[in-house]
């Protein structure tokens, strides 16, 4: 287990290490080179080794790394035999594609419970996942122990919904909101900013041609 | 106008700190310093500072920064105020909420027409988006001179998909699928990958604990 910091970029890059070597080893391929490897998932090459010099996954020079090694490194790193169960609220057009979607990629994270005002759906079963009123959030987070919530609300709740949930221990928030909500030091905010996306994309070619 | 090349993270700043200038003016707003700035968008002061830097717009000291001159310079940077249209390739869970999303918050980027191989909704228009036929894809593209391109089909088409539009003079690509497609060097690619985002917050706070 590595007990030190690593930089942001190089964690959100492990689960695509980890997916592409999984596809790799699901098509039978015993070995890969970090070349190969950059290639898929468009990472040069240094910033792989790099990356992986921080867990001690050393390649061997023209041998290249042995992929069911590295798979199981991976998997410890990011405890995919562990399923994390994490919470939605807000079941509206995002959240309900949300649901749908659910991770289904990923072996260890699951949405087990929904969270919505619209009496239309609440007390009702939505692709598997129990969607609760508003009311009782605040208990059922409590009960099920779920410390990481998808926050899918409309902006001018976000604030206040966040207060609600980290007052129950919440510690990490995916946040599709456009609000940068406020937080103690100890909750970590991951925003999905679709809107900022597309506006960076049309900005880069609108400017640059990405030349 | 800035021609020369400003960091991407810079760049991904400048349509968040659009919103929230618009968000201050709505509210009778007239000037607002570096410091509220930053707590608002949680981005720190400094880095405000560098980023308005880029650009020559520079608060004065005690006063800070005059909301309707910053906001008319961002929305020229923007291009607020002419419309882009985006195709949507892919109408399945995620792409019929993007459809229904459609980038409401933003004035200057609209979903113009969607495409699906699902032959219930083709020829359909849904949320106000004419749905075409996949066979129709490139022709449409062209004849729409569509440029840039939301991406939410299966990962398993996701590279056949885009060699296809890149052909007819797409260049900017908002990728949702889990695949990193390849692509030539003169075409942008933005992922979206949201069960990296939720396994990165994972991965933090179960090593870090987010301290």
């Amino acid at each position: 287990m590595v007990e030190f910091q690593i930089p942001q970029a190089t964690a959100k890059r492990l689960s695509i290490y980890y997916r592409y070597l999984q596809l790799l080893l699901d098509s039978g391929k015993d070995r890969v080179s970090s070349t190969e490897l950059s290639e898929a998932v468009k990472v040069d090459s240094a910033t792989i080794r790099r990356d992986f010099s921080y867990f001690g996954a050393l390649g061997k020079r023209g041998y290249g790394y042995d992929v069911r090694n590295l798979l199981e490194f991976f998997s410890k790193q990011l405890n995919q035999d562990r399923l994390t169960n994490v919470a939605l609220i807000g079941v509206g057009n995002l959240g309900h594609a949300l649901l749908k979607f659910n991770f289904h990629q990923s072996n260890h994270v699951r949405i087990s419970a929904a969270f919505d005002v619209n009496q239309d759906i609440t007390g009702t079963i939505q692709n598997g996942i129990p969607v609760y009123p508003m009311e009782d959030m605040k208990e059922q987070l409590k009960l099920q122990q779920i410390e990481i919530v998808i926050l899918a609300v409309p902006a001018n709740v976000a604030q206040k919904v966040t207060d609600e949930i980290v007052e129950v221990g919440v510690r990490g928030i995916l946040n599709f909101t456009p609000l940068r909500v406020t937080v103690p030091t100890d909750v970590r905010v991951q925003n999905v900013d679709l809107t900022n996306e597309m506006e960076t994309l049309i900005y880069f070619l609108d400017h640059f041609g990405n030349k």
